[in-house]
C-alpha cells in the first residue's frame, strides 16, 4: 500500500512541507506493545513511586496521578540539601521532558509559520497588513490595533519559556529546592547562555520568517544590563542574532516590568503581524490588571479575544511559573465545582 | 480613529468570526497599571509566599518562581490532613486556574474548527479527504494512514482533559492531598459529573464539527461500565450527546489501555480527519513505546510526526499528570545544560 502523507497541506510559504510516498505493510501490526515510560531509570527516590511512572502508560490517559504536593517548607529561605526534593515538580517534568509539551510548541509554531506565510503573501499582494499590537487607550472588550501603514512587517517574540526554555536554570532550582532569587537570575542571565535549549518548533519558524523577510523581534523583560549574554544565548540556542535597540528590548534598570510601552516603541517601526509568548502579559499588560483569576482566566477567553489565539497571538505552556501560577485553593477549584468522595473524604 | 478587527480572516465555515469596527480614543492610556493577581486572597497559606504571586506580575514574565517542592511523603498511602499542600501545585494552578492555559485551549480548538472546515469544503468539493488515524503496520518514521474511502467524515477526541476538566477529583485530590487510586478515581466517574467543566473552546468547537456535518467520535479509558454516567458527564458540560459503541468508545473490563484498536474501529465506519488529545497516546500508541522520555520526546517532534501537529493531531496541554509527566532529575535536566551558580550551588 502507498499512501502520500500532505496533512501539512495548509502550509505553503513558510513551513517545510514533507510530501512522501509511504510504503505499508498493511496486514503488520505493531498493536499491544507497551514499554512503560518508567522515569526510575535515573530517578534520585527509587523508594518513592513517581507520581505518573508508577501507573502504566497504558491507563494513563485517564488521571492517575493527581500531584500530591507536600507542604511547602515554611522558611521562605533555601532549604538544606537534605530537604531537596525527591523527583521534579510535575510542572517541570512536562515542560521540559515531555514530548506532549514538546508537541504543543511545535502546534504553536507550527501555526504560527502558516499565519506569517499569509502575511507574507498578503504583502506581496498589495492587500492591507493586520497589526496585532493593542493601541493605547484600547480595551480587551474593545480591542483596536497600532496602524500598519507602509512598515516593513515584524514578529515579536517572548524570550524565557516561549523561544528559550531555562534547563539549566530551573533544573539548579529543581535540584537543589531553592526559592528564586533574582540575584541568582540576574548570574543565571550572565552566565547561563550555553545551558538552554530553544523551545521545539521555534527554531523552524524564526528562520522562516527571515526567509520570508519578516523581522524578527525580541520583547522580554530580561536586563538590558545583560543584553549581550541574552543574545549570545539566543544566538547559541540557534535562533540567530538579536540586536538591542532595533530586534532585541529588554527591561531597564529600574523600570516597570510591563511590555506595552516597548511594544508601542516597536510598532513604531515595524508593523507587528504576530504576537508570541508564554504569559499574557506578553500580549497586553491589560491582562494583569483583572483580578482574581477567574476574572483574569475569563478575559483572556472572552468573545473579543478568543480570535486571536492562533490568529496573530500564540502563546506557548508554561506551568512552572509566572502569573498563571498563582491562586489558592478556592480559586483555583471553585466551590460549584467540589466533589466529595462517597466513600469519604481522606 | 475607526479599525476593523478582523484578525480571525482564515476562519471560515466553522469559526464565528467577529467584524467590528471600532472607535479608539487614541490619545488615551491605561499604560502603567498593574495590579497584582496575588493568589493570596483565599489562600490556605498567608504565612508562606505563594510561588508565583509574591513576585508582581510586572517582572513575571521571567523566572520568578521556580518551583520548590517539598520531599513528597515516603508513605504511598494518604498523608493525614495536617500534611495536605499549603497551596495548589503549580500544574494544577495553571491547567485549571491560569488565563494562560485557557488560552492555550482555544488557540488549539481555533485551530482545530479553521482544519475541520477545510475538510468539510474538501467533502462538498469532491476532494480527496485525508485521515489521521495511523494504519496497522505503520511507524512513527514512516506514517501511513488508514483510508478514508467514502466513509462519512468524524473527529476523535479524547475525554479526560481534552474536553473535559476534571476539576472536583484534582480539587478533591489537591485538598486532601491524597495519592491517586483508581477506586477512587472510578467512584468519581460514577458521581462526578457536575463537577467537571468543559476545556475552553471544546464546546465551540465541536459545535461547529457537528454544524458542519462531522461526526463527534469520543475515544477514551474511562470504563465502559460507567458509560452513562460518562455521557452525562459531556452532555452536562454542554458537548452533547455521546452514544456508546458509536460515538462514545470506552475501555472495557480488563481490557489494556491503548487506544489504538478503538481508533481503528472507529476508522473503519468513519474518515477520522482530525484526533485531539493530551497524551501522546490520544495519538498513537506507539508514542507509549519509545524510552526514556528523551527519545519519546524527540520522536514527538520528529520530521515526520512534527507536520501532523495542528494539522490533523491537535494537542492540548495538561502538566498535572499522564504520561508526560515522568523523568528523575536527569532525564528531564540533561548532563549537558546543569548550570552552576557562581556564586556558589545552595
Amino acid at each position: 500500500m502507498i499512501r502520500l502523507l500532505a496533512l501539512c497541506s495548509t502550509a505553503t510559504l513558510l513551513s517545510g512541507c514533507v510530501a512522501a510516498a509511504i510504503p505499508l505493510a498493511a496486514t503488520g501490526t505493531l498493536a499491544g506493545k507497551s514499554v512503560l515510560d518508567s522515569g526510575s531509570e535515573e530517578s534520585s527516590a527509587p523508594a518513592a513511586p513517581p507520581e505518573a511512572a508508577a501507573a502504566p502508560v497504558r491507563v494513563a490517559e485517564r488521571p492517575p496521578a493527581s500531584a500530591s504536593p507536600a507542604p511547602k517548607p515554611a522558611a521562605p529561605s533555601a532549604p538544606p540539601a537534605s530537604a531537596a526534593p525527591l523527583e521534579p515538580a510535575s510542572a517541570m517534568r512536562y515542560l521540559y521532558g515531555s514530548g506532549e509539551a514538546a508537541a504543543t510548541g511545535v502546534q504553536a509554531y507550527n501555526a504560527l509559520g502558516e499565519w506569517l506565510a499569509s502575511r507574507a503573501q498578503d504583502k506581496i499582494a498589495g492587500r492591507p497588513a493586520i497589526s496585532t499590537v493593542l493601541a493605547k487607550g484600547a480595551t480587551l472588550d474593545r480591542p483596536g490595533f497600532v496602524p500598519c501603514d507602509g512598515k516593513p512587517l515584524a514578529v515579536v517574540f517572548d524570550i524565557d519559556e516561549t523561544v528559550l526554555l531555562n534547563v539549566g536554570f530551573e533544573g539548579h532550582a529543581a535540584r537543589t529546592g531553592a526559592a528564586y532569587d533574582e540575584a541568582r537570575w540576574q548570574r543565571w542571565e550572565q552566565t547561563g547562555a550555553n545551558q538552554v535549549s530553544a523551545v521545539p518548533g521555534a527554531r523552524e519558524a524564526i528562520e522562516a520568517a527571515r526567509r520570508a523577510g519578516i523581522a524578527v523581534v525580541f520583547n522580554s523583560n530580561r536586563s538590558a544590563a545583560n543584553a549581550a549574554a541574552t543574545a549570545a544565548a539566543l544566538e547559541g540556542a540557534g535562533l540567530g542574532s538579536a540586536v538591542p535597540g532595533d530586534t532585541l528590548w529588554l527591561r531597564e534598570d529600574g523600570a516597570e516590568g510591563g511590555k506595552d510601552e516597548r511594544r508601542w516603541r516597536i510598532a513604531d517601526k515595524y508593523c507587528v503581524v504576530a504576537l508570541v509568548g508564554d504569559q499574557l502579559g506578553d500580549f497586553s499588560d491589560l491582562f494583569n490588571t483583572y483580578s482574581p483569576i477567574s476574572a483574569r482566566r475569563a478575559v483572556a477567553v472572552q468573545p473579543m479575544v478568543a480570535p486571536l489565539w492562533g490568529s496573530g497571538w500564540f502563546i506557548l505552556p508554561n506551568p512552572v511559573y509566572g502569573s498563571g501560577v498563582a491562586g489558592g485553593f478556592d480559586q483555583v477549584f471553585p466551590a460549584d465545582k467540589r466533589w466529595s468522595d462517597p466513600m469519604g473524604d481522606e
